[in-house]
């Protein structure tokens, strides 16, 4: 299948075009990849548009933004204003609705401004600006000639006259038509000269704000019981919500929920003789009972499942449920639609493997099958399914495992109907790929995060994806562990490694999670070497006590707490690194917004980690008090918004003792 | 005028297209404002082209650069390898034709190579493989069905029939079948699956060498006689070229040397009241003996001007005309065309002016009229006009106070037939604007070097200009001064400062030049504060001994000559500045390029220039030893190729004395 690729001539067709524009307009952003892709934003944002645009000479140019929001009739327009300094204009306009804009920028030549400019020049000169004022004449008059309105019509016809009234003095004529109402008429009438647009149009994907800042939690429902062994149900999951919203959790994310293969089920700790009472791995999905729109039932009814996400939603969250297109044997798809599988020559279905590595109990889906437009629709029609049962976040599983382009198809799809619809991506592949599927429409990622546990590690993988170009549509949920991922720097850093890894997970990004056990410091791989828990609840049932003693709900309490009152941990482009002489503390700053021009502005957070869980750690760190308007001597208080300790500091170099025993790091509120 | 806008829903149509290609192909470098405009090299030069590249899941990728070169009947292809570090796949043509070249990529999955390497995983774990065999010689079936030559279809064919021969053992199978000869007829039989073409074909304009490394020389024909005040020919100009050749010129630009106006013409010292003498500035074109097209006739004819052009090309050099499009009031175009002129209400015609200055000897021509197709043509046909008497090079003055689209129409006219014509941009303005006359097509670009004199500022103007997306277009041309140019640092610095200022201008750039007067050091300002010649030969006949004691004759000849000599000053992309303790010497690396895997290499420049005129100065520099392959105790040898002087320098860290009474620089070749 080969990509239609526009010929030069089609191109020079367009060029053509765009040739003899008199205005050049160019280095458009947000922008990306050419336009090729929509940028994210949340609601409320003001989206800030910059240009350069210019033309030959010296005349005044004028621009604005055209823009316009999901359902909008027609163009709205904001003005743009140039910056000497940065050689750009710049303008913004509130997103003030969820779902697809676009904008476009246009400029033109300020003709009139131009010339009362060059008058004033010639006048100040002491030149004679005789025909000037002729010149202006006809400017105003043809403007008048456009104006709607009587009075406009009438007060730009007397500026003509007065302009033209050769017997009169020149100044008197320039005062009585140079009126600030005749400028201001002349603003709104005049028409565009030159009038360029920009040579595409860009589109914004607007999120509602969760998209880009929430804290999740996962949790398996049906470990949720309370007798180990016995399978969990959507009310046992439910009788958990309350607490996990006093924990200050946004979104309960649960593993698929539907019914478990049988055919290669694995067993405990992923072996492949399963026994009879091995309840499988949830990702290994459909069999008698449905697919991807089924219910595992002892897990519950679909009732259920509905009463378990109005609980949610009633408590300020919602579930977030997880996607996995892959098929266990005994899907009904795979009886009802063979030909959306990989038939083999001896008449098999292709299972999944990544040789040696065979997955017997998966078989992949075809996406490039004579049926295409079927299976498509098909994976599409789960979203939606679900979205009718009030979900409206999905975590999809290892989606580089599937063609980019589904991906881009599917979520254009669900998202036109659905523009509340997030979608989190399970990428763990290269650099490329992962941002990729950020580009073509996922809202969030998962990230390198767990696998990042030095300062410079960490350092260098946030910045790299804090880059502005690359928050433009990519947002990093950080999640501390995952089922498939308990990091050695857990498996041996105990309790303060736990307490570390959450303060930096939910403090380094607005979007974090943990999944369930993470509370209680579940430490226990497999086996050594092995990033896999041991007993993985991947395969069986496991029931906890989640007030158990050495918990760290007190710290995820607090830690969301902080993050709900403190808009700097809500924003993903305000992260900046500072230096300390001992890199086992990491050090970063959360910069507060400021409102423009108010003098308002939020506070600054200076936050501190000792990243090592064995040894209190002591450092001089140095504060970047430049960015923060500090001065060099100036004493300022910080505010321990973890411990409520208050300290004065001055300067830059300021000091900072952590000990892992005690707490694991600062998050300073700067006070002045 | 309004550009076309391409529409969303136009946008999306392109978009559908490349939706449900199996493949991504992104981020083609080199590639210049999403395609709008191409990007230069020279002839010679291999282009080198990367992409990010990749598809779902674990397929081997394949991948080649589509290229077409000026009159390529159809396209020709070069391969892509995959580069792991660095996620890029890379590719590279020679560029060996002067003219306008495309581009484009192309990916698709290598079916038999994943096939291939799978079944050797699946081998090497002890797999049973014999589904594998029967698909891999479907694989092979359908490319012996491609194969057009028996000789190929029948080798496939006994592949298939081995690889089905399920009674045989499974290894002499695949011995018998995977053969390097069958191998090797599947890379160029078997179809490309999921074949897929990057959305945009790209443009490359290629030069000839000297538009990218070239000396220039610029000159006043009419101050080349040998009585001062007397009005020189092409003839007395011709009399100096063997002079230059002997310097080592290749340009030899002339300001314009076209009948020069009689109305408002300009005295001595730009003064308004010119005397019945005053020969008036070149730049006020035209009067009763021609315009654009015409010679000054106190110049000679235009049978002189062939003979000048001539003889320049014997002595292996070339000329360059001036080209100013704006008309003196007595130019024939006021007469024929007054509608290509701005006419006031007064029914004069808009002199030129930026207020409140007045420039009344100069009418600028309206490029907006609505005889716009008239005018174009006809300033196109002045080029034309030239590169008819042998002119391949043209200086363009102030560019961009004429519509950017015209240039971009005009320079691409007279290229689409004469690929081999340079064009120098004279715009010194905003960034922006010097940037797009460059995009939009100029070769080379005059500079803001003559501004820069600081170690700080020449460092960070070079490095600005020498970013690699910068130099895909962009080509500075290093002037030291000009006709309007006299730096207060040439001013006040004496004989050492044009010493100096002439090495950095020659080694920082592969493009440079020097308006004449500057090897007899004229110093003398119109008045102080002013960077005006005092008598400044734009309004007069300068005659000049240029054998004069003192002159920088020599210091020209050996740089030119070192400049020939070394191929790493012959480039652009190869400059990098390196740390010295004292911010008057200057310190760049200039570096040699390498054959690839050949481990032939160019020698290294180190080039250290004194920036104080009056005092000697000394410094321990840090050489880039890292950089260079050079161990931290390791010494190698360095030849100062301005005084033949050899030293033996070890490690990072040297010596570096520089007497401005002396040398203003050492320019060493590293020797090892």
């Amino acid at each position: 299948m080969a990509t239609r690729t526009q010929s030069r001539g089609q191109q020079r067709a367009t060029a053509a075009a765009a040739q003899f524009a008199p205005i050049v307009i160019e280095g458009v952003t947000p922008e990306l990849d050419c336009g090729r892709y929509p940028v994210k934003r949340v609601v409320g944002d003001a989206c800030a548009v910059a240009a350069s645009i210019f033309k030959d000479g010296h005349d005044l140019l004028a621009a604005r933004v055209r823009f316009r929001g999901p359902n909008d009739d027609g163009w709205r327009y904001a003005p743009m204003a140039y910056d000497f300094a940065s050689d750009r204009w710049s303008g913004a306009f509130p997103l003030d609705r969820i779902g697809r804009w676009t904008f476009t920028v246009e400029g033109w030549t300020d003709r009139f401004g131009t010339w009362h400019r060059d008058l004033e020049k010639k006048r100040g000169a002491g030149q004679d600006v005789s025909v000037e004022l002729l010149e202006g004449a006809e400017l105003i008059d043809a403007a008048a000639r456009r104006a709607k309105f009587g009075a406009a019509r009438s007060a730009l016809a007397r500026a003509v006259t007065a302009l033209r009234a050769t017997e009169a003095p020149l100044s008197d004529r320039v005062a009585t038509a140079l009126t600030p109402e005749v400028i201001e008429l002349m603003q709104a009438h005049a028409a565009p000269t030159d009038l360029t647009t920009y040579s595409r149009e860009l589109a914004i994907t607007v999120d509602r704000r969760r998209a880009g800042f929430a804290s999740w939690y996962e949790l398996f429902p049906r470990s949720q019981g309370s007798t180990p062994g016995k399978h969990g149900t959507f009310a046992d999951a439910e009788r958990r919500l309350p607490r996990l919203a006093e924990l200050g959790f946004d979104v309960i994310y649960l593993p698929p929920i539907h019914p478990i293969g049988h055919t290669f089920r694995k067993g405990k700790n992923n072996s492949l003789q399963a026994t009879p009472d091995d309840v499988g791995s949830p990702w290994a999905i459909g069999n008698e009972h449905g697919g991807h729109t089924a219910i595992e039932p002892r897990l519950g009814t679909i009732e259920d499942f509905d009463r378990f996400v109005a609980r949610a939603n009633e408590l300020g969250m919602e579930v977030a449920l997880d996607y996995a297109l892959q098929c266990s044997p005994d899907h009904p798809w795979v009886k009802e639609h063979p030909e959306w599988f990989t038939i083999r020559p001896d008449g098999t279905i292709q299972y999944a493997e990544n040789p040696p590595k065979k997955y017997q109990d998966i078989y992949p889906l075809n996406f490039w099958t004579s049926e295409r437009a079927e299976l498509w629709n098909a994976c599409r029609d789960v979203f939606l399914y679900w979205i009718e049962h009030g979900v409206k976040t999905f975590r999809v599983d290892n989606p580089h495992t599937k063609p980019f382009s589904f991906w881009e198809w599917c979520i254009g799809e669900v998202r036109r109907q659905h523009p509340d619809v997030v979608f989190l991506s399970e990428a763990f592949t290269r650099p490329s790929k992962l941002l990729n599927l950020a580009k073509l429409g996922f809202s969030q990622s998962y990230t390198y995060f767990t696998w990042k546990n030095s300062a410079r590690e960490l350092r260098e993988f946030m910045t790299e994806f804090s880059r502005p170009e690359v928050l433009d549509y990519y947002r990093g949920n950080l999640f501390a562990n995952t089922p498939d991922i308990l990091h050695e720097f857990l498996q041996h850093g105990g309790r303060p490694a736990f307490r570390l890894r959450l303060l930096l997970a939910g403090t380094l990004s607005p979007l974090y999670g943990i999944y369930s056990g993470y509370e209680l410091c579940e430490n226990v791989a497999v086996r050594p070497g092995s990033e896999e828990y041991l007993n993985s609840e991947k395969y069986e049932i496991r029931v906890r006590d989640y007030e158990a003693p050495g918990n760290l709900n007190g710290e995820i309490q607090l830690l969301n707490r902080i993050r709900r009152e403190q808009s700097a941990l809500q924003r993903a482009d305000n992260l900046t690194f500072f230096r300390s002489d001992n890199d086992a503390i990491l050090c970063y700053r959360k910069a507060g917004a400021e409102g423009e021009g108010s003098g308002w502005r939020d506070a600054d957070l200076l936050i501190t980690v000792n990243l090592d869980p064995h040894h209190a750690q002591a450092t001089m760190v140095y504060v970047p008090i430049d960015a923060m308007g500090i001065g060099p001597d100036e004493s300022y208080a910080v505010h321990d918004l973890l411990t409520g300790a208050r300290y004065t500091w001055r300067g830059s170099r300021n000091f900072v003792l952590l000990d892992p025993a005690q707490q694991p790091g600062h998050v300073l509120r700067v006070e002045r």
